[in-house]
Formats: structure tokens, C-alpha cells, sequence
């Protein structure tokens, strides 16, 4: 059936936030399979941002995009607040987060963060930045992120 | 094996020229076995450039650019000029052939072509554009073409 070990020469990921929640988020939360799987999956809190590129290169492209699929790491069992802290840094976010829509309907949200080297409160904001997506319907389920670089 | 009935959620097909060269013109003209084939074969003479977009169509996004494979037509068995013709128009060669490189070998080269309503000498000229490639080795054999829609 459908199986690929490859992305074959000349196609480019280059997903919209539609398609990264309604197939590839939605599947990943589900263990569905995928066809041509580039998502890899990681633990977002024992990787650097720097890391992730060679974890999840798709292709022999050079991109300025990542993404990879992690299941959110609770600080505290009872809370609600997440814990993005990595041995070098943390992730805060940043601005308000985004509708994500297929067709007219909300299918899920866009939370745009910062990576700052350091401990919070304090840390030095460095240029690399990270987009987590969340289903609508499981807002505390797993989440798929999409890390950006950008200008330093 | 390998085999895609449709493009995976997410994947554009951006080639380079190279890629479009050293993989998919070469492959099609030794019919060999391409991974997720999603350059239709048409008779680029029995078409008029406004016909491809649908036969053409890859994935569901749209496109200003499609591709296709054509063999070359002789309008003169024992000359090399080509015949470029359709029912509605031709196609004209612009400017100067580009050379396609891997790394430092020259593979192929691009010629670019207008498309002009009418008949030659005269036509008018029209807003679709054509990338022919050829193989450097092969220079009189089939040629995959590319078109892309300049701005109206």
C-alpha cells in the first residue's frame, strides 16, 4: 500500500496550519497512520532548539522550518500549566493565539512562542521561534509545534 | 514499494531545474519507473496551453505553474526545426537557453517559450510562458516542458 521512505525529489513541505491539525495532528493524537510520515516525534523538553534541526530534517532541502510532533509535559499532575522549560532555556509565548479553520469550522488553535536562553523570570530572548498547535476538541491532549527560525 | 496514488497533505512540488532534469526528464525518457509520478504525458500540440491547467493539476491547491512531459514532434522528418504549433497558436522561443547544472556537470538546458495566438510570422502574443528542458546528452530526443502563467 501507501509506504514511503523518502520525499521524492521536487515536493516540499510546506503545510497550512489546516492541513498540520486536520490530518497530521489529528492522526498523530490518534496513532493513525500516516502516509509519508515526516513528523517525527520527540520530547520538546530534553531537546535545544538548535537540535531539532538535524532530528527532523525532511529531505536534503535546506529549510528554516521544523516540525516534529511532542506530547506535553505536565509540571505539575493536578495543574494545568505546561512545562516548555529545556536544559538551556524555556519557551514562552508570545501574543494572542490563532484560530486555525477548515472551512468555517474552528478546528483547532496556533500558540506562537519565544525561545529564551536562561531560567524564567529572567533568560535572554534569542531569535528562535516555535508554533504549537492544539485540536479544538482535546485542548489538553498531545500537540504538534512547528519551530520557525527567524532573523537573527 | 514505493507507490502514491496522490500527493500527501502538506507537499507542494517546487522543483529545481535540476530536479526537473536529472530525475524526472531522465527518468521519463528511458521509462523508468518514477516514485509518486505526478508529471502528466501529453501531446503538447494537441493542446492549448489554457487545456493544461486541468489536465495537469497536482494535488488540490491551486497553481500558476504546471508540468508535463511531451515528446517532440518533427515538422520536417530529415530537418531539426520543431514544430510548436497548435490549433489556436504557437510557441515561440525568448531570450537565450540556460544551462541546468549538478553541482558542476552540465545536465540539460532550459529553453524558454511564449505562447502566441495566431499563425507565424504574425500571432499575439499572449501571457503564457514555457520552460522546455532537454538532456545535454540527448539533445534531439523527448523534452519535458514546463509552463508557467506570467502575470496578465
Amino acid at each position: 500500500m501507501n509506504s514511503f521512505s523518502r520525499v521524492p525529489p521536487g515536493f516540499r513541505f510546506h503545510p497550512t496550519d489546516e492541513e498540520l491539525v486536520d490530518y497530521y495532528l489529528r492522526k498523530k493524537i490518534t496513532s493513525t497512520r500516516i502516509d509519508l510520515d515526516v513528523i517525527k516525534e520527540v520530547d520538546l523538553y530534553k531537546i535545544e532548539p538548535w537540535d531539532l534541526q538535524e532530528l527532523c530534517r525532511i529531505g536534503r532541502e535546506e529549510e528554516d522550518e521544523w516540525y516534529f510532533f511532542s506530547h506535553k509535559d505536565k509540571k505539575y499532575p493536578s495543574g494545568t500549566r505546561t512545562n516548555r522549560a529545556t536544559t538551556a532555556g524555556f519557551w514562552k509565548a508570545t501574543g494572542r493565539d490563532k484560530a486555525v479553520y477548515s472551512k468555517h469550522d474552528l478546528i483547532g488553535m496556533r500558540k506562537t512562542l519565544v525561545f529564551y536562553k536562561g531560567r524564567a523570570p529572567h533568560g535572554l530572548k534569542s531569535d528562535w521561534i516555535m508554533h504549537e498547535y492544539r485540536l479544538e476538541t482535546d485542548p489538553n491532549g498531545a500537540h504538534q509545534a512547528r519551530r520557525r527560525m527567524g532573523g537573527v
